[in-house]
This record gives structure tokens, C-alpha cells and sequence, in this order.
């Protein structure tokens, strides 16, 4: 945890005094306020930080990969922004969902101004770099973009595939992981081969952490997650939890969808252990886990430092928030 | 208007041929249809001629500039399909607005996507030129941005004033044509000093065409412009004309509040005629326009081949739709 503390202190500490630029007293205040307001509210900054570390495995200083690190936490929030407008979802960490302070049209006009936001940071990354760096930003934004235009597909879907699901969570949440750590390592210099070795990393990390957020939302302990206990299974959102328990027993997801709330959170907790669903899903949390340590160990092998990456995957895989 | 049209048909024959790529049948369907469906519309192409002449203003192949037209019309086509939200407008065009069609949450979402598209159509654009083309496109997408809030901030004022009405207009509409030029020159190799003087031309052009817009919304032949006559006077909206009125008969619009529909319209019509606001108005557009080729003749003084561009001028200021 040293250096995910140490990273995260150094991008909050950039993320603070970015907001005394002129670029954040603009007018008009209520496009910029709401921007404001969703940055400060916290979180683990994993991408910024995988930006930094990024730069750190090529040897680099990690401010060379500021531009990067805010680039990819302003796209996150932006995405979080217009996500909660789709989920109709009233709470984030605790408060008030930017379309509910503010309503639906502000919120979707400062998400785009916080996307545009999120192309400005890179115009400080070093020059020599910025083409590659648009190219993998832009990609990646049209990617989550899909991602998020998969997830939305399922809800109509009566049964969706584990493939399907996993390529949707790659798209969702992985490449943004995979994508914050290759600009790092262009930003820090390094090579493109070892860019794309590290965007495998962070591919793989990124599915170990969705389906880990999916085991937390049924099984963790929500004065931990600060989420409500089973807010997915209550949603019947599609998660690997759910497609596997329709595709071993069906029946179990006809009783449960005839529950409602706390109910039907308790029938399906046991559900899930008693059909083995929970180890199965608890066993591809591991195996994305395990090739992302794979992908580092080959990071290594072109010369990256992998210790601070491996040290980031164990808290990630261990956390309980 | 003939290099207007030839023009028109380079970029429309760029546009059908891109429709060919890859990045357009990408999966999912449904995020990509609703972002062909608004580029395939139509229109008038303003800001992907404007684009095209920047270069040729310099001597330089309008192809050049190709990259940056797609990248212009893309931004344009996204921020019309999240202002259709916002207004919640039905119909553009004459058409379904994208999301009466597909629903707010797939037009949010393909918005944001279009949005990605534009900055991945800068990716063919001259190499040397990238980071200056960025720069300016990313201002640009922020200041839109920041004009569409003012115009939904207006909705709650009581009064505006005409200079806050013009800062409005010149962030929500003549930023972008000035941007078009300004990308055009850059990517033709023309100097930054050319590109800030033809930035200007696009500046003062924008604003002469934004408030003919509110005049033939009032004043024009709806079987020409295709829209709904009095449109923007039926929903009370802030243009030029109702905040001229405002502040010269405010006993008109109080009248006219108690009007609905086409009542209102006729009313609100002749009250412009004969309290001199039409006439005013007419005078703001003039003055912009003259502006313009004014900014034209510096560009012109500066080296720049300004003939095609006084020909679109006078087009625009003189078009019926």
C-alpha cells in the first residue's frame, strides 16, 4: 500500500491545485460547479494512480504523467456523470447524484464539458508523445462508450452469455485501467511495446475488479462498501452473479424475481452459495487476477519495475470496498 | 455559390466514403445507428466548407482539411443531438430527433460517442499540426459548452441583457465556425497569425448567422427554413428580437404572454414591425456581417486568398433558410 499512498497523495495534491487554475473559475459557474462537486468526492483514484505508476515502471518521475492521470479521473467522472443519468441512480458515495442536484440537463451538458476537460489535461503531457496519447485516449473513450451501450443492451436481453458479459465489462471499465497505465508509460518515455504490455496489465486487472465489485455488492458489508447490501440483485442487473445462476438454475431466478428487495436479496445470497455460483464467479475474479500478475511478470521481462504494480494488484484483490 | 457547392460535394463525398470504414459498423448497433441517422440528415455543411476553405484560403489542397471538416461535423451533429434532449425537441429536419427514436439514455450515450468520433477524425489530420489542432478544437468544444449553459441559464432570468444575449451566441454558435476556419488554415500549413485572423472572419460570421436564425424564425417563409413559424416566439425563448422588445415595450411582451400558439406569433410579429425591433435586429446582423468581411480583408491583407470566402458571406447573409 506504501506506493498507492504515496501516488494517490501525489495526484491529490495535483488534483487540488489544478482546481486553483483558471480553467475552474470559468464561467458559468453551474457548468463547472457540478464537475467540481464529483471530483471532490473521493474514491480510490485508481486510474490516476495507475497513470503514475505507469510512468514509475520505466523508470520516469510520475509527474510526467500528471497530464495522463488527470485526463483519465476527469473521463471516469464524466462517464459517472451521464452513467447516473441512465441508472436514474439518486446516490453516489453517499450523496446526491449530479442530475439530482442539479437536474438531468446540467448534468448531461457538464458531463461534456468534463470530457472536453479530459482532452485539455493532455495538452501538458510531454510533445513528443501527445499523438500517441490522443489516439489511445480517443479509442478508449469510444470503447467505455460501447461498453456502456452493452450494458444498457442487456436489460432488454433475456439471457446474456459470460463472453458477452465479459467482453462488456472490458469495454465498460477494463480498458480505461489498461489504457490510464499505457499513456503513463508513453508519458514516462517508454516503449510502445512496453505501453502495450502494461495495457494488458490493466485489462486484465479491470476485469478482476468488476467482477470483484459484483461479489461485493451481494456478499460485502455494506458499512464497508458504503452501497446498499444487494442493490444489483434487487436492479436483476446482469451481472456474472446473475447470468450464472439463470444458466445452472433457472428456477432459482423465477423464485427470485417473484421477491422484492431485502427478500429477494436473502434468497439469492443463499441461492448463490448453494449452487456453487459464488465459487465459480469468486474462481474467474482469480483467473483474470492471475493473468494480470502473468501480463506484469512479461511487462518485467521487457524491462518494466513491476513491484509497486504488483503491490496495487494485491490491495485491489483484497479489498472490501 | 459555386465553390460553396463544390465545396459541399468534396466533404458529402468524404462523408459517404468514411461511412464505408470500419469505425462505422462497430458493435453495439444501437450506439453507432443514431450517430449515421443524424450525420446522414443533411444540412448545409457550414462547418465542414468552412474547414475546406481555411486551406484553400492558403494555397493549400482543401483535402488537407478533411480531417478536420469530419471532426468539425461530428462535434456539430453531437452537440445537436444532446441539445435535442434539453430542449426536448421532437423533430429536426423535419425528421424524429434521435432521442424521440431511440430514447434519451441511447441519445445521451451516442452523443458522447459522436463526441469521441471527432477527435479520433483529427488522427489523419497532418502530423506537425496535431497538437495545434487539438488545442483549439478542445477550447472549442468547451466554450460550446459553456454557451449552451448561458442559453439554459437565460430560461431562468428575467431579464437579459443584449451583451449577455451576444457573449451567448458567440460561445454556442461562432466559436465553432471560427474553429472550422482557424483548423483549416492550420492543416493547410498556413501561419497561426492567418489562422487567428480567418478565426475572427468565423467569429463574426457565426454571430450574423445566429441572429438570422432568429429572424427568419420570426420573419422567415416556413416552407423555406422547414421550421415551425414563431417557433422560438411560441416557447418565449430569449433571442435577440423578445429581449429587444423587452427592454423597449415590456407592456408588448406581458400582452404577448397571455397569447398562445399562432395568436401569440401574429401578435408578437407585427409589435416587432412597428416598435422598430425588427429593424434593430436587422441593424445587429448588418454590423456583424460587415465585421466580418472587414476580418476577411485583414486575412486578406495578411496573404490569404479571401474571394471563396466572400462568396459563402454574402450566401449566407442574403440565404432564406
Amino acid at each position: 500500500m506504501q506506493s498507492v499512498e504515496r501516488l494517490q497523495r501525489t495526484f491529490l495534491k495535483a488534483l487540488e491545485s489544478s482546481m486553483g487554475e483558471p480553467e475552474w473559475s470559468r464561467q458559468p459557474d453551474r457548468l463547472y460547479a457540478p464537475q467540481r462537486y464529483i471530483l471532490a468526492m473521493g474514491g480510490k483514484r485508481l486510474r490516476p494512480v495507475l497513470a503514475l505508476m505507469g510512468a514509475e515502471a520505466v523508470g520516469a518521475k510520475a509527474e510526467l504523467a500528471l497530464p495522463a492521470a488527470h485526463a483519465v479521473e476527469r473521463f471516469h467522472n464524466f462517464s459517472l456523470i451521464h452513467d447516473d443519468i441512465m441508472d436514474a441512480a439518486p446516490l453516489r458515495r453517499g450523496q446526491a447524484t449530479v442530475h439530482e442536484r442539479w437536474g438531468v440537463n446540467t448534468a448531461i451538458l457538464s458531463g461534456d464539458a468534463l470530457f472536453a476537460l479530459a482532452f485539455k489535461a493532455l495538452e501538458s503531457a510531454p510533445k513528443a508523445v501527445l499523438p500517441d496519447l490522443y489516439r489511445v485516449f480517443t479509442q478508449t473513450a469510444l470503447e467505455v462508450c460501447e461498453g456502456q451501450q452493452w450494458d444498457m443492451d442487456f436489460e432488454h436481453e433475456d439471457r446474456v452469455e459470460e463472453g458477452a458479459y465479459l467482453r462488456m465489462i472490458r469495454y465498460k471499465t477494463s480498458v480505461l485501467l489498461g489504457c490510464a497505465l499505457e499513456m503513463g508509460v508513453l508519458s514516462g518515455g517508454g516503449s510502445v511495446e512496453l505501453a502495450k504490455a502494461l495495457y494488458s496489465v490493466g485489462l486484465e486487472l479491470g476485469t478482476s475488479f468488476q467482477i470483484h465489485d459484483d461479489l461485493l455488492d451481494a456478499f460485502g458489508d455494506p458499512a464497508k462498501t458504503g452501497k446498499q447490501a444487494g442493490g444489483d440483485l434487487i436492479q436483476a442487473k446482469k451481472t456474472l452473479l446473475w447470468i450464472e445462476l439463470g444458466r445452472r438454475s433457472p428456477e432459482h431466478i423465477q423464485e427470485a424475481l417473484a421477491l422484492h428487495g431485502e427478500e429477494r436479496v436473502g434468497y439469492l445470497v443463499e441461492a448463490l452459495e448453494t449452487t456453487g455460483v459464488r465459487a465459480h464467479v469468486e474462481e474467474r475474479r482469480r483467473v483474470h487476477f492471475d493473468l494480470a500478475l502473468e501480463a506484469l511478470e512479461h511487462a518485467g521481462s521487457l524491462g518494466a519495475r513491476t513491484g509497486d504494480l504488483k503491490e496495487l494488484a494485491n490491495w485491489l484483490f483484497s479489498r472490501e470496498s
